[in-house]
């Protein structure tokens, strides 16, 4: 067969194996709720923004998702993920002057709380004389940022928040949030820093109880979770601006694979990181080229998200003005 | 072989299996820290008690551990476990004037947290005038428990919190917890709540980059963790009173598989928890016979957790008397 019929064949494959995932998924819960909240914060921000200009959203996913081996599940294979790069990088992006959706595992981290400890309650309070409770001094200006800034942007209607955990929640709400935003045209920005599962159980092949460990060791079959990012871009949200993550932990094939990743999922920007040195450098792959990021370590405790986002709010005011033409 | 023989052999693989799991093991961070920690809240805590009566120690584990997939670990197999019953059951123990050592998954529920959402922090605290935050009203009496009550366990010396993540690091962490505890003799209890890890990636079997998934389905065979408690009941702390917990999804399975147990382990008492009525009703299992502990619901807020830790205290005094004997 020749080339157009193969990448015909191709699609059709894709399209089969996500439509199965989708229909065999276990159906969200509250989909009709959660569908009225994201419809009703595109909306509200798809009115021109304070200074005029067109207002711009930006959905950041953030954290891992788990993969159930069991349907009343009590293991899962999970991605190892802070959720830090996300949780920065919605701030920067408020800062910026964009609404966001941070679509995050639930139990990471949240934007404002990067500076803050493990368990902020317990470590950061103290009881003075009895019914008053205050801030420890040394993390007193934490703790206001974070309740004052979180509060700020959710009271606003800039930051609408929405934990998930399994690949099942994740992908069913990815796609409820990218339809809505695709009427945002290219000032629609996808921020995709979730680690997502590769390899999952279909539901109907799970086992529905706890696997016994009296038979001996575990074999284990898991299927490839189909790659979203193609119908993300081609049928959910065509006109928006996409930028997806490459983790890995071996630096020698990385940027190759995030240099596949951009032309097979026609990606507007690939972030490579690497896994142990991710919070010092990434770099941008682009169709124009590489361009490494660095944290600015003279300035004391600037991030690598600060010049991450700097770069791709100038990347995406191309894209719009682009489009536009 | 007889019957002698052949126990003898069982003994020699399991101890076996034991010593490699031990010796693969990437050693635990900050061993000397930690092990310096715990001789030191044992020794406190082994002197006379306040009462006058001998004082007990109690180390209620809580949580889940990881089985990392790659060395260097991005995918990792976790078991579902939000750690409230070890929280729950650590504020009765300490109200029932025993010291805790808490081992818990980083993250997971703490003592006194209960009540409280899941991100205290930016939902439980609103700022007033600029500088100064204030608890919520209706969240208010929740925090003051919370950091109060945490912080006076702590400062008094009866609260030693120690997180794990990984199967690896939670085995080792007990091993060091248990030889030190087992000069409390029968005055020691473990209340193993943790949720184990079945199956593992031994160490030297493991990739050591994140694994790729270009190549297809991901096939992966798990060995069995050795079980533990025969060594932590046999060796590190014969005397002491050990309860364990079974939990299952299929209540057809669960007493039997909870009686198996108290005789293969030598348990003092198997809890056996169904996944989903776990927070109304557990079973006790143990060699007298089967005792139901239910949450009394017309108390409004009490758990299964109360009756559950009184009727332990009970039976764990019966079993310091009858080793004084």
């Amino acid at each position: 067969m020749d080339l157009g019929n193969k990448l015909e064949g191709t699609r059709a494959t894709i399209e089969t194996e996500i439509e199965s995932f989708f229909s065999s998924a276990p159906p969200l819960n509250n989909s009709l709720d959660f569908s009225e909240q994201v419809d009703k914060f595109i909306r509200r921000n798809s009115v021109a923004s304070g200074n005029g200009g067109p207002s711009r959203v930006v959905c950041v996913t953030s954290g891992g998702t788990t993969v159930p081996l069991e349907q009343r599940c009590v293991r899962y294979i999970d991605n190892f993920s802070s959720g830090h790069r996300g949780a920065a990088s919605t701030e920067y992006f408020l800062k910026a002057g964009y609404a966001v959706i941070f679509l995050y595992r639930r139990g990471t981290c949240q934007p404002y709380c990067s500076s803050l400890p493990d368990d902020p309650l317990l470590e950061c309070f103290e009881l003075t004389d009895e019914p008053n409770i205050q801030v420890r001094q040394e993390h007193s200006e934490a703790v206001k940022r974070a309740i004052s800034e979180n509060h700020a942007a959710v009271v606003e209607g800039l930051l609408l928040k929405l934990p998930f955990t399994t690949i099942f929640e994740y992908l069913q709400m990815l796609r409820m949030i990218a339809i809505p935003m695709s009427n945002l045209g290219p000032n629609a920005i996808f921020y995709l820093a979730a680690a997502v599962s590769d390899f999952y159980v279909p539901w109907q092949s799970m086992a529905e109880h706890k696997i016994q460990s009296a038979s001996g060791p575990l074999n284990m079959q898991l299927a490839q979770v189909p790659k979203m990012l193609s119908v993300l871009r081609r049928d959910w949200a065509p006109m928006a601006f996409c930028i997806s993550f490459k983790l890995e932990t071996d630096s020698k094939i990385l940027l190759e694979k995030a240099g596949v990743a951009l032309k097979k999922y026609k990606m507007n920007m690939v972030v490579a990181n690497e896994l142990s040195s991710r919070k010092e450098e990434v770099v941008i792959v682009t169709s124009d080229g590489q361009i490494p990021v660095r944290r600015n370590k003279a300035a004391g405790v600037d991030d690598v998200e600060n010049p991450l986002i700097q770069l791709i709010v100038e990347r995406h005011s191309a894209h719009i003005e682009s489009s536009n033409l």
